[in-house]
């Protein structure tokens, strides 16, 4: 039984995680969201977080516990899942590159909570609105188009979703199997989707397959059944992914 | 012969893995710095990130090219040459927890270099200065100092460093041997004495353990060697750490 820890409420990052715990049928709990008395609840997260006994405390949620293994930040926290949920290829050379697609998507997810928290993250988005909308003006037109374009060129280069690209059925990123990178690109899109639909739309637009991968992903069996599950948290202005109308231009 | 990708010029995030490469006394070539005629030069690494017929892409540069392998990203660079070099443990655990150090850096590394260009990468720090000093405030007096301590308790919960926090020899991040993560400590706060001078020489007082590992490192006798080459190239308002004096409060 894996145990998630994440702040309650909200997707966040610890939704990559849940994801691919999710579309692989784990067994997991989500610590911080369960009732306190099993010794679960906020205070089981924060002992890790804020206990001097715990001899390698994690930065920052999410965090995984896996026996005595406690795991922070949210690709390596896949990386250690990819191969025990079978989402990620077995050869050293896939499960680098998958790992690669991965930081790319933090990447790309830290420069999205920039966009409405571009001065400090303590403060309220009401209180650095000026430099949100110009950090928010490049992101849609430098940054949330590179990374779309580059995800667009993955898919066509990889051999195996040849003939594929114009129907868009069986995309992947890496290989010909679902890897936690095609899950994580899936909630990268529907983030973006959420908090800038209308620069969103129109630049998939331009990248069919990476639009193309985001319905399929929607569609797995086990990931459609978690989406309209009460496990998956709406959106919100608490997230990452934040739609005020003033930053979507 | 290891190949490393990064622009030539700046330290930059290709430092992390010269450093690595360096205290291993590994044989490498750092591509776009070296002359054109023997497919070298700035048009081998850009061949990389603009030609179609590269199959998997980095996204930006650093890059390692290890024969067929091309690895981006710094933290899955460092994660693949990790074992190779003898700069982490053996144990899968060991090996996480290194990453995990690795990413916490990556992500202040990310912070220090958004002090500066908080608005855009590019667009000059002359056209988002205004931005800059509230972001550099902020990352000052609350990131600055989350980062160092959470640093120092690593350092002091690590049990192979009983003893030695007060002296300050032999201290390492993750177990009792040198790991790129010292490496990549050392080079976050040399580039942090640099760029903030006033508030990291502050900071570091309540950090002495981050402190004593920041000498060892530049002790050890390979890396000592490295410092003092013409191979490392000084920071520069150019690279991710740059001394603006309005920025260090």
């Amino acid at each position: 039984m894996y145990h998630l820890h994440y702040w309650p409420g909200i997707q966040g990052r610890g939704e990559f995680v849940r994801l691919a715990l999710e579309a692989a049928g784990a067994p997991y709990v989500d610590i911080a969201r369960a009732d306190e008395p099993a010794g679960r609840g906020m205070a089981a997260m924060l002992h890790y977080l804020e206990d001097d006994s715990i001899v390698r405390p994690p930065f920052a949620c999410p965090f995984l516990v896996d026996g005595k293994l406690v795991i922070g930040q949210t690709a390596a926290i896949l990386l250690y899942l990819g191969p025990r949920l079978g989402l990620v290829g077995k050869s050293e050379a896939d499960r680098l590159w998958t790992h690669q697609l991965q930081l790319t998507i933090a990447d790309a997810v830290a420069e999205v909570h920039d966009t409405h928290h571009p001065v400090a993250s303590r403060l309220y988005y009401e209180e650095q609105t000026q430099e949100a909308r110009r950090r928010a003006e490049d992101f849609r037109k430098a940054r949330l188009p590179r990374f779309l374009a580059w995800f667009e060129a993955v898919l066509a280069r990889n051999p195996r979703n040849a003939g594929r690209l114009a129907g868009g059925k069986g995309l992947h990123l890496v290989g010909a199997r679902l890897s936690y990178a095609d899950l994580s690109l899936f909630q990268l899109v529907e983030g973006l989707l959420y908090a800038f639909p209308r620069a969103t739309r129109r630049h998939l637009k331009k990248t069919p397959g990476v639009a193309a991968l985001h319905v399929a992903v929607a569609q797995h069996k086990r990931v459609a059944n978690y989406l309209h599950s009460e496990r998956r948290f709406p959106f919100s202005e608490e997230g990452i992914f934040r739609r005020y109308p003033e930053l979507d231009g």
